[in-house]
């Protein structure tokens, strides 16, 4: 084979890589398959989900960049493994795995390339700015409704209750007030429906 | 529950019946797990592919419509079905199951955000603007790279041999001359390698 340019090599590498976020799997169920759904489908799945609610951001946002970071968001999972957002055993010391995870991994690609993919992660681990925000209140609002139409099987495996449910996605509300609302509906028609414990 | 808006309730319905994507198996095999991909992870897959390869397009290309377009490339399989690239037989017939698919599933959307996700799939078919070329290179490279990683797993299944690699392949071309430079090396590589049919 004719030498692969280094710096396409290094891209192709990174893109392999990538192989395992499918492998990763999340405590959601998906709606329509008895099985957890893996971080990569669920990072497909987030990304129409801003592209179909981009109306309901508070703020103006540039939609590629949301794009961007949603697609990225949970690579450093390959290495760091998903954490159960209600876990908080499992969340202590996350952050610093995810550090190293997103030093290497990033690290793959050719460095300018490493610097966007990295800037825009921390951007979005960093909650401030309007898409970053708003790519927050997606990632929360799809493993809601996966628990609503999976009859809060994740809810119950977990013994999770009403309190958790509105503490943890109360971040919604950061970037968009009406699919806060909306989740609020979602979370009260569930305690309702036996989906969630009220206490 | 308040009553959800309707345009939300259409919304949500959508992104909902995405879910099922995720459980349309295709014929290519990760490269790290024993397992066939689905459409819902790979159209994630692809995505990362045009934003880290975009500088191999030939033409300059409007990069959140080609994310766009592949986000949402595959959406049709929820009721076609995937149909293996190199199957004759099952080809038959695949432009009008996929349009009457696309019919229903984006109708399921409000109006205008129907119309342009229809009008992106179009495209994206049509194959003719800058940005359907560079994503259908970018839509034909990564099975490619993962039949070689997985030492030529769904090529050998099907006896797949050489000729109908390039012939299929040969579509990388039209987005991207230096992405089909490496397509080939990728090819003979596999050959000489035994994952690939010389004839």
């Amino acid at each position: 084979m004719n030498p692969i340019p280094e710096r396409l090599e290094r891209q192709v590498q990174f893109l392999i890589e990538l192989d395992k976020l499918k492998s990763i799997y999340r405590q959601s169920y998906l709606s329509h398959e008895q099985r957890r759904e893996n971080s990569g489908e669920h990072s497909w799945h987030v990304s129409i989900v801003a592209l179909v609610l981009l109306e309901y951001a508070d703020e103006k946002v540039d939609v590629l960049k949301v794009l961007k970071m949603l697609l990225i968001h949970d690579i450093v999972e390959i290495d760091a493994g998903d954490t159960y957002i209600y876990d908080p055993v499992g969340n202590e010391g996350k952050a610093e795995r995810e550090i190293e995870a997103a030093n290497r991994l990033f690290g793959m690609l050719p460095e300018e390339q490493a610097i966007e993919f990295r800037a825009l992660w921390d951007e979005f681990e960093g909650k401030e700015t309007a898409e970053a925000k708003f790519a927050g209140s997606c990632d929360r609002i799809i493993p809601l409704l996966h628990n609503y139409y999976a009859q809060g099987h994740s809810w119950k495996e977990h013994g999770i209750a009403k309190e958790q449910v509105y503490q943890i996605n109360s971040v919604i509300e950061d970037g968009s007030a009406s699919l806060w609302k909306f989740a609020k509906e979602l979370i009260e028609e569930s305690i309702k429906k036996g989906y969630l414990q009220a206490q």
